[in-house]
């Protein structure tokens, strides 16, 4: 299955696609969403369309995006959370469930500890998906919520498996 | 032509349409959208279709959206940052002009002061449409919203008039 991680912002979406055969992971595509100079309605249209063009072509089965880190700059808490209902909205229109992480849980996932740098995140992914071209660190940071989401459902689907094997015991 | 003003809200998102001939106006529409009891994400896909089908059943030529009143409550804020993404959205998918306006600025068009309660706003709507039936308290806003843009499109006719008479003479 494909999974596709976005990473929310206004001015740059990042987005990373990765391909989950069991407990193995592999880099399929990433890149960053630039919404331009229009009004902010266009700018999100303009997201909106490119986020589809992304689905369109790589046809992920499953998405998350990250929490939006709430903080004391209401203005940017504003946009974000613009930003964020295009990355939440257009995988759920195509019929993805979408899953949502903290930033922290994303972290904590890809580098092992929750209060990690934005170098670091990017380092790791790189370490995960060999031989991946990093489009830039939103993009990495859309990876790293990729791998995220396809721990937790690995993590799931061993559960899941544990428990027929329980039942069927 | 017709007028859609939106009251962005992410659990109850209030529109009004409103038709406009010189510098009569008079009421269409008013509903509220309800965003029901989803994920975020299918929540924000509900007022999505919802605010496609107003558009649709409506024919709106202009759109106008009350600019987020950014409070200290940041996740209040962003709640209405994703509620207010749609809202700027869908009209612009649709190839409208998005007006964004202050509720100061929407109060003062349709009340005569910035700082007007809820329930004031209501009775102005009422007297500025007669005969309207109100939805709700966030359709009553939506079509404070949709006048006020009303008044800003008559003023700026007004003026393209008179520089053009201007220009001839």
């Amino acid at each position: 299955m494909r999974v596709l991680g976005v990473d929310p912002g206004l001015r740059n979406m990042g987005w990373g696609v990765i391909a989950v055969e069991g407990s193995r992971i592999s880099h399929v595509a990433n890149g960053i969403c630039h919404s331009g100079d229009g009004t902010l309605a266009e700018r999100l249209v303009s997201l909106h369309d490119q986020l589809c063009a992304v689905i369109d072509r790589w046809e992920p089965d499953a998405a998350a995006v990250e929490e939006t880190f709430v903080n004391k700059d209401a203005t940017g808490t504003l946009k974000l959370g613009q930003a964020r209902a295009i990355a939440l909205l257009v995988p759920a229109q195509r019929g993805l469930a979408v899953g949502e992480y903290a930033p922290n849980a994303v972290k904590k996932a890809v580098v092992g500890v929750g209060h990690a740098a934005k170098e670091q995140v990017a380092h790791m992914v790189r370490l995960h998906l060999p031989g991946v071209t990093l489009a830039g660190a939103d993009a990495a940071d859309a990876l790293a919520i990729a791998i995220c989401h396809a721990h937790h459902l690995q993590s799931a689907g061993h559960l899941a498996r544990a428990l027929q094997r329980a039942g069927a015991a």
